[in-house]
């Protein structure tokens, strides 16, 4: 029998993924281990040693070509030598890449990724080669002399073909970057022709909808991914930092929580996609007096899409003190504007033996945190979106992170509006709810771009479950307005006495 | 106007969730600061340092009481001075606290959690509080000169009831524990009765399923609680710390992935949940042919929820090189088995440039971390199952983390159980699936509880798009198989030939 050992891999650093240049593999210069030895002189300890060996192994002959097992993926976009802790890495992280590559000059280095670019000149052949790990592409600068240069000839290599090329990092003549790779070998993995529909031209984002298996490739959705990712894992990490427990809520469910939107309803009465588009709705099954038989439903009664974990996160932090749910909710609400969605994720923190000030105090924290962490990790990112997307979108979140934020009653706030020397389409009166022309009035006008805080809401206006203040009148809730956006977090103390 | 400034929570400790005693609080000594102050005396720099006032201040007047803003949350289960650094907390948080608690003897704390015993012995009486941080109660010892005692007399204080107590931490008499609290104050936050369903005695996961509001306060639900979210969070910091980027796939779709299971219908042609129970089967909309009007439902067209985020990942993944999806997922399969849920969060990851070796790698180093991450971060929780849920479960587990994975094919699988001297239900040949029988049989006995990883199998039982192998007849599937459960784990290299 042939039992061959799968050793675990070598975790030994941290990604480069912000890093203002392509991530580049160290080429492997023994192609029969199967077990990477370039790195040897790294000092980190390797999350994963290499185990012992203890029983046969059956090695395959392995070639070194680009998919064969010698380029075992290390889970580590760089992997060079230079970098020799993962401090280094963290530090070079930050800064968008030390000398952005001018430290790994002379370097045999590997890039996988897809050709952005491809310009054939008389002498040289120069491809933007992109990997999706930052915005930047590497410029690979190819002679007619180099292995795999009948591959461009061929005509195969277009934008959208992805590539295995091999090179030495040397100083670039453009200006855009100050290394490109002088390709040693180009091994084409995936062809491409001149009808990829995503050329180097600026193409609309309507346009992008009808191709969105390819829209990924484009600089503004790689972008989004990157950023929507580091503001998911900055929510992780800072509830798990401050000892939340996360909570999973149903999705699918049976309660309504406070009506907090129109709900979607879920069911197996209906035939499953691939007959549904044509089933007759007299297969629908009734009961004797023409209703729908619910006991025929796939758990027996109606059931909905929730609407928000607020319920069942309730139940846990009366168990575990703090919790957080984030996950997908739903609302089928019919409106087509910026504020209103189908399907998100939504995160809903719930504190016991908490009050108001804790809540705000949480939400503010969570806030800078999260926004700080995209300005610190996404920095190239966010460069863009500050260039081609929103103008000003950096100077605004650096507010959020540097500025005190501003805390007001929902009665000073009525009398702010009041005393304003503007016309809103609302009109202003005390017991309104607050419109987002108000709430971008207060935060980008009355406080000069600095995040409010607006509490004690009219108890009519807020949901029963909110803790009355002693007035009477009001409610212990709050919402976060900040700028262009108005309400970005909402919450209150819940009634507790009887 | 009265504004006040909300600055900024002092993040300034990682929590003590897995101590081996109840997270507790620093007594508050200055009841007129809003910023705490008796933290001086730590040396970590706070992620969030207080900011310069800029606006005036309205401090409504303070009393010291448990729910006041002088009791300002810091988002840390333990505030003590003595554990100067992170780096001390962390270690501690190992260790499962620093000598239980030894360390701390004479400070004065606050404890805020729930009840889980009583009992009132003549001298003094013995109160046992739980917080969720972790499985241990604090034991809070009560004379009758402490104030609040009135409220022990008043009945009003059992199981259930929320309570908020300061004490000295002493060394304790008896042997569960090494400390307990010497109660100076007693607040009852919320009280309870000796109707709490919820008693000491042990119950039935069938009657807690009937209160379901309740049972995260148990000590069962409350440790699945904290183990689901160290697996979700290892989860995310494994993929995160390697360089993939997340992305939240659709959960509403069109699409039916690879027909992967049954799906559930999502519409709102059958009216929301409030009026859903007695619905007219007529009320749903109909073409002039009988058909479902799907055209007036939500998106215009059927929609499901989604049983696979695999198609959504791989476009991403041909975009970025490396990213995973963790998300719910859901199958309308009436199977009530442990291998079927109608609702799952599932992790797909989706690497580019990658072979099956690349696979079963990122697979063994995935699973490898996390169970390494909950043995060492829950380990009260996971001695509890060790003890009353699963007995074993800690060695089978460190088996995972410790053992080096056995990689074999297919066909050397069947060899093997065509080999074994045992009688299965199922008969076994080539191209026959694995039953849950055989993989145990691979997996517990034949590599005496070693992670197995079976590869290449026959294509007629895998997906199309699995890469066809040389031989013509197997493909580059893997599925990992370990001890009690069977498969763990399934993945595969695409075809990427046309």
């Amino acid at each position: 029998m042939a039992a061959a050992l799968s050793p675990a891999s070598s975790l030994r650093l941290k990604p480069l993924s912000a890093a203002r240049f392509l991530s580049i593999y160290r080429r492997q210069t023994d192609p029969n281990k199967t077990i990477p030895t370039t790195l040897t002189n790294l000092t980190t300890k390797p999350r994963f040693p290499p185990k012992p060996l203890r029983y046969s192994i059956t090695l395959s002959s392995v070639k070194d070509s680009p998919l064969s097992s010698s380029n075992r993926r290390r889970f580590c976009t760089v992997v060079t030598g230079a970098l020799s802790s993962g401090e280094a890495v963290e530090s070079a992280k930050r800064e968008g890449g030390p000398d952005e590559g001018l430290d790994r000059l002379g370097q045999t280095l590997v890039v996988r990724g897809w050709v952005r670019t491809l310009r054939v000149q008389s002498s040289v052949t120069f491809i933007e080669v992109n990997d999706g790990s930052c915005l930047s592409n590497m410029q690979c600068v190819m002679s007619s002399d180099a292995e795999g240069y009948d591959q461009v000839e061929s005509g195969l290599i277009a934008t959208g073909a992805s590539l295995w090329v091999q090179g030495i990092l040397v100083p670039s003549q453009g200006s855009k970057q100050k290394v490109e790779l002088k390709v040693e070998k180009l091994v084409m993995i995936g062809r491409s022709d001149p009808s990829f529909p995503i050329q180097k031209k600026r193409v609309s984002r309507e346009f992008l909808r009808t191709k969105a298996h390819l829209r990924p490739r484009t600089n503004t959705f790689g972008a989004v991914a990157r950023v929507r990712n580091a503001l998911a894992y900055a929510t992780h990490k800072f509830f798990q930092d401050n000892g939340f427990v996360w909570v999973s809520s149903p999705i699918i469910t049976a309660s309504d929580c406070e009506g907090a939107g129109e709900q979607f309803c879920v069911t197996t009465l209906i035939p499953s996609s691939h007959e549904a588009a044509d089933s007759l709705a007299d297969s629908i099954p009734k009961t004797e007096d023409g209703f729908i038989d619910w006991s025929q439903d796939f758990f027996g009664k109606p059931a909905f899409l929730t609407v928000s974990g607020q319920l069942n996160a309730e139940t846990y932090a009366t168990a575990l003190t703090d919790v957080y749910t984030f996950g997908p909710t739903f609302r089928a609400e019919n409106s087509n504007t910026s504020r209103h969605l189908a399907e998100f994720w939504m995160i809903e923190p719930e504190l016991a033996f908490a009050d108001l000030n804790d809540d705000m105090t949480c939400a503010t924290a969570y806030l800078q945190y999260v926004v700080k962490y995209v300005l610190d990790n996404c920095k190239e990112d966010m460069d863009f979106f500050n260039t081609w997307i929103e103008k000003g979108i950096i100077n605004r979140l650096s507010d959020v992170v540097e500025k005190n934020f501003v805390q007001l009653t929902y009665t000073d706030a009525i009398a702010l509006l009041l005393r304003a020397n503007k016309k809103f389409e609302f009109p202003v009166e005390w017991g309104c709810d607050l419109q987002s022309e108000h709430e971008r009035y207060i935060t980008e006008e009355a406080f000069g771009g600095c995040p409010v805080i607006v509490r004690d809401y009219p108890k009519e206006i807020k949901a029963f479950y909110m803790r009355q203040n002693d007035d009477g009148k009001t409610v212990a809730a709050m919402d976060m307005l900040v700028p262009r956006v108005g309400e970005l977090i909402g919450g209150s103390q819940r009634e507790e006495r009887t």
